[in-house]
């Protein structure tokens, strides 16, 4: 029993939002979603754990890439119901290709969201391996 | 009609995870959530506007502080199901009179999640204006 993950608020499903940060250089990664599992997981191994919705299952980031974030540290926000990992990051965090998953910015007047990052991973090489 | 904002996946409740960072040092200062009608007058107003869950509207960020957040970049990520946006955070985010709802540590065998912020105003003094 961990008392500190006791004290979280996670909601009706069993989870709560996770916001994972590059210790490096402060980008945002990657939003998701954790569960108390993936959140022993994360502590027990130093390496970043999530609930997969879709999978509906604890997975372990990188996985299948080898792109895994090595947590540097844990925190939780005043209501307790979110929670923000700050991480060295292997390769890229995207299963696009991208470093962070958020390499669209929104432009006025534009009729799509632009893409302002460049990849630093071919998908189809690393997911195909 | 902004066809930037049709292209992002609200959940069932019209709501998408919103995170707010700081443009200058990349400090994750809140976690919340935001709708289409909160990200059309966060874009018209150039300030952060969320949907507060628990009031059950739009609320303009700093509405009853004065400290509002300008916004500088507004993204999206690969599922188009979240937002990220960068601003200039005036005073505080956190209602507790932190710079960052993320002040609280996890620390390995404590009791307790660890405050490792100070903070930057007096909630009593700026709430009861």
């Amino acid at each position: 029993m961990d008392a500190q993950l006791d004290k979280l608020k996670f909601d009706a499903n069993g989870l709560v939002p996770v916001i994972v940060q590059d210790v490096a250089n402060g980008e945002v990664l990657v939003m998701a979603f954790t569960n108390r599992e993936a959140l022993e997981e994360t502590i027990r191994t130093g390496k970043v754990h999530t609930y997969s919705r879709s999978r509906g299952r604890v997975a372990l980031k990188g996985e299948s890439s080898g792109h895994f974030q090595h947590v540097k540290e844990v925190r939780t926000d005043c209501d307790r119901d979110a929670v923000l990992i700050k991480v060295e990051q292997v390769g890229g965090a995207c299963h696009e290709g991208y470093r962070s998953c958020f390499f669209r910015k929104y432009e006025n007047g534009a009729g799509d969201w632009e893409i302002v990052e460049s990849k630093v991973f071919d998908p189809d090489a690393v997911y195909k391996k």
